[in-house]
């Protein structure tokens, strides 16, 4: 079959490897119908060094069972399936928590033998991770599915981390695709104003349309200042913060308020951060956060999404097959694109 | 008037100095019944620079009003009132929040003018600040009652915004009197397992009896094996950081269950700190916490005094006079003395 092999920064190739092969009875093999390029790919895109083995890429897919294990229950041949970005067995006592990206049997499929910008892909603990669309649902409806299994959950879950509610005052730092979802997620959540922190007026647009009440395009103490402005000089209850990077991080703790939360879904490119007097703690400022708990949520979003309560494929506004997805990748770090769909 | 004064790392006298007067219509002239020394006192008696000028200690007092300022409501001539260790006025945008400690017109008594190692002290934003304690109370109950201007709740706080509750394995780091504190109001919470980690029998004895199910004396690698070990290989649900220094923070984030919380109330030695995937992010732990609010607790908290429900006073294993608060630094900081009540 095709897969997704990345050597190095910017080296992208689609090559034949082995098919995939149902190895244990827990496993399913799935047929990826619909992949994804997500801005978190673009982290070894810039800066993967020489990797002659190759890294297979890609964690978001839609696809068709076509093999299960003896022991897989919920699934059947034929069934279309969402594959969360991570796996996870759904019994362990962290996904009884919730916490599935941190299950006992998980894994995260980015880098696995089994990434999903692929032809097919083996998914684990398969009664545990993947997700039944019901038969019969609408082709259209596939891009916005497709976001559960990771951009629009990740946004979801860094509102709900945030605690953001009715009343409260959101600002997302990131005009990103997980930063849009972030934006559509608040809305949902019931946030009275939503503040967007992003410069490409494509991006910030479809923010607008997903419930941003106020855009701020500047950075830094600029951005810090408009924020604190908008907000009275009190700040944000929340801030979402989906970029990543330190700036980001610096902005965030620059305009929380008091007493408020900064959640985080972009994967921070650093390990050591300010969290002393004078950023979190002088302020009570709470900072949580991390992997998208995609699975927990995933059950409760599909019925959103068939009826219509929210379509978050808006964020997607490319399509390519998977032969060109090395240009995906182009176009998403240039900022053409803000999201890619792949067809295998 | 007599006030405590320090001049440099281990230099603390006992001086006289101008008494204080009412200089604002919102200030009130209390004269300091009960002080103490808390933990967060030895910071500066270990490291601060040579201060000609000299810096005033303390920030827990109750005392009786001498005078208030024309617009004082709340207040009478003879009240004894708990003085918390920040003012705030109680109706700026935080302090509805029960942010108090972000008050807008709020401070800190520590290194002000108006510290509360003294005779007698100015309570700025009187109304907002000082609470009443019902007239005719027993005077037995005073050290318990004065833990409410600091200490106790303190350790509520922590508690508080780790969501500790019915059902929580709660790991307290920290054997001092605040570590004590945040045991004793994890069990007015209803936490399950209280896990303190402390060295010092004296006080981890004091701390089962506050409610402790398991004393940790290990640290490091070998602490976090050992909690580790207790909760099944799962960690703890919240982790209350009661220290405030780097060692401390390692092992929260080392023994946080996934998607629990660590919550700091140890004003934190450090600016800088491991937040990135391999501490707080990969496993969606939540970093909450910072200087107590504890005016919001106040009122609620003085009838569960009162009534017996909590006896948080038994931190104070000494009494000197003010004359000698010198003596009850030295105590403490060689770990003679948990806390030292002073009467001045």
């Amino acid at each position: 079959m095709k897969a997704t092999v990345m050597y190095g920064a910017g080296d992208v190739r689609v090559e034949e490897v082995p098919d995939p092969v149902v190895q244990k009875p827990t496993e399913a093999l799935i047929r990826v119908t619909y992949a994804c390029v997500c801005g978190s790919d673009l982290h070894p895109y810039h800066d993967l060094g020489d990797t002659p083995e190759g890294r297979r890429m890609g964690h978001e897919a839609i696809g068709v069972v076509e093999e299960i294990g003896d022991d897989v229950r919920t699934l059947s041949v034929g069934d279309t399936v969402i594959v969360p970005f991570a796996w996870s067995d759904g019994t362990c006592p962290f996904c009884r928590d919730g916490i599935t990206t941190s299950c006992v049997h998980g894994g995260f499929f980015d880098g696995a033998p089994s990434a999903t910008q692929a032809e097919k892909l083996i998914v684990p603990e398969a009664d545990g991770t993947a997700v039944k669309v019901p038969a019969g649902t609408d082709e259209a409806l596939m891009p916005s599915l497709l976001t559960l299994s990771d951009v629009y959950l990740t946004g979801y879950h860094a509102a709900v981390q945030g605690q953001v509610g009715p009343g409260k005052t959101v600002t997302v730092i990131g005009d990103g695709a997980v930063g849009l979802s972030a934006v559509l997620a608040s809305k949902q959540l019931g946030a009275e104003t939503i503040i967007l922190m992003g410069r490409h007026t494509a991006r910030t647009d479809l923010g607008r349309e997903f419930g941003a009440t106020h855009v701020v395009a500047e950075r830094g103490d600029e951005g810090v200042a408009k924020v604190m402005e908008i907000t009275g000089g009190e700040g944000s209850h929340v801030v979402l913060e989906a970029v990543g990077h330190m700036p980001a991080y610096e902005q965030a703790y620059g305009i929380v308020r008091p007493g408020g939360t900064i959640s985080r879904v972009g994967v921070p490119q650093y390990e050591e951060a300010p969290v002393g007097f004078t950023s979190l703690f002088g302020k009570n400022a709470t900072l949580t956060g991390g992997p998208a708990t995609v699975r927990a949520y995933l059950e409760a979003a599909i019925p959103q999404v068939l009826d219509g309560t929210i379509d978050p494929g808006r964020v997607f506004d490319r399509e390519l097959p998977l032969s060109e997805i090395a240009e995906g990748y182009r176009l998403m770090d240039s900022r053409e694109a803000l999201k890619v769909l792949i067809r295998p």
